[in-house]
């Protein structure tokens, strides 16, 4: 499990780069253009590799990481690379694929762009491969239209970021900040309670490289990702993209309630120790919660056993999350959440364990590489939180890092209907390259 | 699944046998007596075929319908009703041991002794074993004893009673009373949701016989049940014997909710379609309605997806059971628990299937069987009802039925606490061989 993390905007100061507030992009940024229609048709391309179920009849993606779709997605993400004339690619130790370009001066570390592939069970087409072919788009346009960088670049596809099949969530970007160790990551435990984990899954599609796993041993620039925005900011406002100026803070927390197995028929109701009534009435509580303290809150999975027809539920594991754009306001959902929790246990004569798997506290990216991404956006664009975590709110842990908005339909997420609409992911990716070619700026400028 | 059941006390007039309405048992009863440490050593012995788990190393029994160690227990039934010299021993085609031992007069249908040898997944020692063993017990007493009775004797091994495996409970006594056909009962669907069937589960195991199935093919005189109490009245009472004079109504309801998938950072709180906060209410209210209608309720299953970290539950399904002696209590339970989910799927934009797996309504045994069981415990015994089914109350359908509870520790069942001490399992053994001698008499006297 991702050790509680306590993540401020970044774990140390920026690097002395020259800040450069300009309200005109980089030279290069100026004139850059994508291929729409290639970007358009790769995230529907590859949209085919996907787990047959209702999710992909209904247009989304249910691509689980370590899954035979992902390997056939993360195949065709090193084709491409490779077709691409990437001087170096390599696999790491947590699956993570980095593809390295050449720039004009290659003793300095890469500026990347990542998101990642693997999607949640149930999900859409655009998070996060809109993030990872977005990236591959501006590559692709730099190179016909004979933009050199200063510094290299690099292309990275993250492994995990959802946690939907394995958990902890933000997998091999966590292991790269050094939040999580490489071991610990391999030993990600199935969210279905089958006891397989993320290691031997990778190794069964065999995507566990050599390494480098850290930012110490593969250094970054900066990292910028393009993400659909999960709400509805931009759409309200009229904006196509924008760039994202924090998080808000997350805490997950699993709870087990230990009760005492009886027959469901017979049991007088007085004294039953019965943790399934004791998790609903913590899941309704956890709900109220968010709109008492004006944040969010989810239960996203339950088990509860003995399995069967005829048995009073002696143990019932739940995991939630609280959610809040303030700290303090966080820490309060989720000391509320264990007090009501115990309570409940007291009243149902429980025994209870209690863990926060992860905590992120609500932070910022770093304010030159945002500002990139602002010039970048110039009037179409506006400034917008993200309410999750990504790849890139661990990145911003090690090295400057931003991220742009695509406006997204509805500002729906993690479901078949998820969508952004050609012109709308286009935009993102010409953000992203602009974005690129402005720090490259700064790079070249303050080196 | 078991076509929604509504049972009531018999399914046809009692068939005319002289009733005698006696004090005193049958001349063959009075004297008849069992080995008590014989049957205290098998029903531990047996014990043995057991998944290895936390229940097993309690002392208690994890022995699942159709399993590897079903099949050991079902090895050892066999070989002792063949030791024993049964005339017939055959395997029904839904797995039913039936062991029929030659009585004065073959014409007749044989009076059964039966129960089940298999467990909830974190069962005791005692609910069925106790029935088949202690039966089993009552033929090798009367084989020592040079006791023959005038109709032939049965002893039954009923397949998959609990349920806990394989939905729907009952199963082999379902179809023995017409209630549930021998196709149907092979796609009983395991409860975990991982699509085995109990018919397969039975091939695996070998044990799918050629029948006869019903009481049309395999008609029997009586049918009587040991079974331990599962609440405290015998206990409270200093009784360690008991006759049951009739059962609960139960009501059990799958329901299952239909929502809609979305991200669990970033939805809005405000038009989420959480399926899961919609069963946890309908969880509490289920608990609520037991105390409101002085009955008893329990949820025994839930299953929720997706799977994984970071999404709302956009599914939900729960198995719930609602108990109450009175039929129309009974009823009003499961009405008021559907207009509360109904109420709460409003609430939640949610979709809602429900439907009754199972309605038994409350009802009495025969009373000339009763009556048997009665006599047999004489002052040592009081009535009291059961407050859940068992193969008998199947089949009460079809032929005279009566039940002997044995006093149980604290009331407790389906738990590795569960116990009845060697004298109370004993004395138990003891009234149902009376019990069957004193049926037999009635037999032979109106035959």
């Amino acid at each position: 499990m991702l050790a509680a993390l306590r993540l401020r905007g970044w774990a140390k100061a920026p690097p002395a780069v020259k800040r450069c507030y300009s309200e005109l992009n980089a030279p290069k940024a100026q004139t850059f253009k994508i291929n729409s229609d290639r970007l358009w048709h790769d995230i529907h391309h590859t949209a085919q590799w996907s787990a047959p179920n209702a999710t992909t009849e209904a247009g989304g993606l249910s691509r689980l990481s370590g899954t035979v779709y992902d390997k056939m997605a993360r195949d065709w993400f090193r084709d491409q690379v490779t077709a691409l004339g990437a001087k170096d690619y390599h696999v790491n130790g947590v699956g993570a694929q980095f593809a390295t370009f050449a720039g004009e001066k290659d003793g300095i570390p890469p500026i990347a762009m990542g998101s990642h592939l693997d999607s949640v069970a149930t999900g859409g087409r655009f998070d996060g491969p809109l993030g990872v072919i977005g990236a591959l788009e501006v590559v692709r346009s730099m190179k016909e239209q004979g933009i050199k960088t200063h510094a290299p670049i690099a292309l990275i596809n993250w492994t995990n970021e959802e946690g939907a099949r394995f958990f902890p969530p933000l997998g091999s970007s966590s292991v790269y900040a050094g939040q999580n160790s490489v071991a610990a990551l391999h030993a990600s435990q199935a969210n279905d309670g089958s006891g397989e984990t993320l290691g031997a899954a990778l190794h069964s599609i065999g995507y566990v490289g050599e390494g480098p796993n850290t930012f110490e041993t593969f250094p970054l620039s900066a990292h910028f990702e393009i993400h659909v925005e999960q709400q509805k900011s931009l759409e309200r406002a009229g904006k196509p993209v924008g760039w994202v100026d924090g998080w808000h803070g997350i805490s997950m927390f699993e709870l087990t309630f230990h009760g005492e197995d009886g027959h469901a028929n017979t049991y007088d109701m007085e004294g039953r120790r019965d943790t399934l009534v004791g998790a609903s009435k913590v899941i309704t509580e956890v709900e109220r919660l968010a709109y008492s303290a004006k944040g969010r809150s989810t239960t996203t999975n339950i088990q509860s056993g003995p399995v069967g027809a005829c048995n009073i539920q002696s143990w019932t594991k739940i995991v939630f999350c609280v959610m809040h754009p303030e700290l303090a306001a966080l820490e309060h959902m989720g000391r509320t959440a264990e007090e009501k929790a115990r309570g409940i246990a007291s009243e149902h004569g429980l025994g209870m364990e209690i863990s926060r798997l992860l905590h992120l506290e609500p932070g910022t990216f770093w304010p030159e590489a945002v500002d990139c991404v602002k010039r970048a956006c110039g009037d179409r664009g506006m400034g917008a939180p993200t309410l999750t975590a990504h790849d890139s709110t661990m990145t911003t842990l090690v090295c400057p890092t931003a991220s742009v908005f695509a406006r997204a339909k509805d500002g729906i997420s993690h479901c078949a209907k998820e969508w952004s609409t050609q012109e709308d992911c286009a935009e993102s990716a010409l953000v992203l390259g602009k974005a690129v070619l402005n720090f490259d700026q700064l790079l070249k400028d303050g080196a």
